[in-house]
């Protein structure tokens, strides 16, 4: 107690009332039931029911979910099981991608259970599906630094998020590794995870590793976390580097590669302090390591690499040609065992990593990034998520977003995959607009974006075999032949839109 | 160009209205000037009028700052200078803590630039000064949970922040040591002012070392920066350590730091995981040795330790003792150079150590605080912001928000300073309540809360001298004499706030 006088009181009142504050009652005492063992009052494990029930959840709602465990994932499954078994209907499910191991959606497609999608790209059974027009809505399509924007601007409103981590304490700080005990399932960076922790109303992390108190260093810090689910696994983490982020041997890949790494090298942006990123796809990603021989025999070194992060990075941070690594997607085990123990490796969210209306989104500070593609055209346009048949089999990535941001961006592709022409007259689907595309690398030469004059003198004298990209475009067609008009039925089954969150390309349904 | 036809671009615009999306114009092509060298284009390094205009700083808006440099602060009085001549007038300085360094901002007070302050302290010249009746309004004292909280709940509405910080890149990413070049000022967590970052409006950092993109590990996201501003230096770190943090070899704290550990291992708390923390103040600081020696002696080890991070801290973190440090504030230069390099010393914000509203704050998790005071009172109220002359002379810092939160509160102070008793009546100020602190050893003897029968009953055993409350007073007083009244006047100088928020006390002006 701390005893007053009245009229010491009347003044307290007075200058709170002047000040604009309450003034303040009795002291509260603590609970002595909570000495020494706070956990009892503020924990937050409880099992997913409950964390539904008091979330809030609501039919018509969004709910959302990450991929870093890519074709591994546990958790999307897992969840909309339970929310369809507890009959919610009619929800958005908004993932930052689906692939192959979601197939079992196509049920609670069906059910009602979910009624809209948004992701990042679709694969396998579902995607096929979805193709042939399971869903009434189209799902909308976003790159991964459009979603992060739509997030932040409340275009993409969250109202639960449901987020597997490889590690978490009772309190909600949550990691995509463990630093405490060896973890069941590790997926490394959390990035996109960040943005939905960050954003939504709600926020339950869903873990198969509780560590104690403080799960200190965390990707999303317990402020943000409303409820922890323990599940028996989050994620299968050695099908992360499956699918289209998985090593290739195959040496039309790895001659993509040479080639596409040669062609940095001999731009006027291989030098000192240089930053890079490598997109999926295995002639993508292979690039790394022969961009590193190149670095080694000038003797320079990069600032950073950015993006998914691989391996072949880690191995080039290791041995000190790449400063530091920001990593919004660890694309395998070497990559998320490095974001645990190299100081240097830093996750960063979706935001950090694209959002196309912040200026100091890293995408926009690179200089080179090197990507995929399903099909080009001869105006330099990129598809990455329809195959030829029209149907979905892909994902937008960071893929505009990246094009846009770097000061060169390269584009590997063979010219034929298999009796599939990959360099025709008009993509099938529109994702990466050819005014942000400077270079298209296949097996049969290199076609430099007429816009780029200057890079395509600075390849001239390389060795290069520099062709137009109509040329290309011919001799694909004078092998295989134009491919006949693909079956699209009327329905709009899909909706790409561009980084900014505008309409840039519709893909209807295939009739067959 | 991707060309479509009119009916394909109908079907576009149709789906886009469905969806209630933009269509995509004409994609953006790159701006050739900035390729390669994008810093161009999206630096933010301004000096430090353009940043004070740019940020539309006007008459009557809230600045704030932060303290992490404490007595060698350099970012204050620099700024504060700046918009003086820049003739702004009646501005509301919010800092995390004023002390000794800032009596310039007595003229500033003086000639209307300043006409509010908030703070967690104030020493020195402008604290007394201020405790004279120098300011027209009261200042507003704040614990930092509290401070955190009100920026949080925008009870304290920040317009401009400009935060010092030892390493910043050209996008704002920005931290309290650089891990690229010796820093020229380090002083560790930036937790306090990673609040500021968060909620103020327009953000500035002052840096003396900017460092290449990407400045990662960083403390501060470039996301939350507006602009970045170089000076010759924002701190003298060697002061860092000065004043109420410098280590003790005085034999009286020593024996109430060795009284404290004793305390602390005879409690029920003291077993393995469990949490400390030791506020400012010689012997508080000092009881950390002790109780790494009784951990050693009884074979356990802490899972963290928090708050304001010492050297001793960080020599039982690097031999095993303490699992986790979670540091809002690097109280000496080694516990800043653990911070950067020290994988578990984790830098954490105001909010996630102390605020009051959210049940997740660090604070609650605490086992042990040891705090010290300037007197405390028979009703175990605490006082540690005004002197036994009434003059202000110290700050709330974390003392009511930690004493609340941990599980035992131990306040450290001597029965008699000079010749001045700090065992008394009543305090002069109240700034902790009795009902949340539950032991106060003194030189004299250790007087156990009343409402705390199970730690008295513990301590019984344990040769530890114990006594009453007002047993020790009346020691004081038999020796001493009380004290005079204070010559206080009328006008209210201070207002003292609850970590909550509302008003516990005021501080009157000292009339000589």
């Amino acid at each position: 107690m701390y005893k007053v006088d009245k009229e010491y009181k009347d003044l307290l009142k007075q200058t709170a009332k002047k000040m604009h504050l309450p003034v303040q009652k009795l002291a509260e005492k603590k609970n002595p039931e909570f000495r020494g063992d706070y956990q009892k009052k503020c924990d937050k494990i409880v099992d997913l029911e409950t964390a539904v029930i008091n979330c809030g959840l609501k039919d018509g709602m969004t709910v959302s979910f990450h991929h870093h465990f890519r074709n591994g994932d546990k958790v999307v499954n897992y969840v909309m099981n339970k929310l369809a078994q507890m009959g919610f209907k009619n929800l958005h499910l908004a993932a930052s991608s689906l692939t192959d191991v979601h197939a079992p959606l196509i049920d609670h497609i069906k059910n009602g259970v979910i009624t809209q999608i948004s992701t990042s790209g679709l694969r396998g059974e579902l995607a096929d599906s979805i193709s042939h027009g399971l869903m009434e809505n189209p799902v909308i399509f976003r790159s991964h630094g459009g979603r992060a924007a739509a997030i932040a601007n409340d275009e993409l409103h969250i109202d639960v998020a449901f987020l597997g981590a490889s590690s978490c304490d009772y309190m909600g700080n949550a990691n995509g590794y463990s630093r405490t005990s060896e973890e069941k399932s590790i997926c490394g960076s959390l990035g996109y995870a960040m943005v939905d922790a960050e954003y939504a109303d709600k926020v339950i992390i869903l873990t198969d590793n509780i560590v104690p108190y403080p799960n200190a260093p965390f990707a999303i810090c317990e402020r943000d976390v409303d409820y922890v689910v323990e599940i028996a696994s989050v994620g299968d983490s050695s099908k992360i580097s499956s699918g289209a982020i998985r090593d290739t041997k195959n040496p039309h890949d790895l001659l993509l590669a040479q080639t596409a790494a040669k062609v940095v090298a001999n731009s006027p942006y291989f030098k000192e302090g240089f930053s890079m990123q490598t997109g999926s796809g295995g002639a993508s990603l292979a690039a790394t390591q022969y961009i590193g021989e190149y670095m080694k025999e000038a003797g320079i070194t990069a600032r950073f690499a950015l993006g998914g992060i691989t391996s072949h990075m880690v191995k080039l941070h290791e041995e000190g040609l790449i400063k530091r690594l920001l990593d919004v997607q660890s694309f395998d085990m070497i990559a998320a065992q490095s974001l645990k123990n190299n100081r240097f490796h830093q996750q960063i969210s979706g935001n950090e990593y694209a959002n196309p209306f912040e200026p100091g989104s890293a995408m926009n500070l690179l200089d080179v990034v090197i990507l995929s593609a399903l099909e080009v055209d001869v105006n330099f346009n990129v598809n990455v998520l329809t195959g030829s048949d029209g149907i979905i089999r892909g994902a937008i990535g960071g893929h505009p977003d990246t094009a846009k941001g770097a000061a060169m961006s390269i584009i590997v592709c063979p010219l034929l995959r298999g009796r599939i022409p990959c360099v025709v007259d008009k993509v099938t689907t529109l994702i990466t607009p050819g005014e942000t595309v400077d270079v298209i690398v296949t097996d049969r030469g290199v076609a430099v974006n007429p816009a780029r004059k200057d890079l395509l003198e600075c390849l001239q004298d390389a060795k290069i075999r520099l062709r137009t990209i109509e040329d290309l475009r011919d001799e694909a067609y004078s092998i295989i032949g134009e491919a006949d008009p693909l079956p699209f039925g009327d329905k709009v089954v899909g909706v790409v839109t561009s980084p900014e969150g505008a309409v840039l390309d519709i893909i209807k349904n295939i009739v067959e």
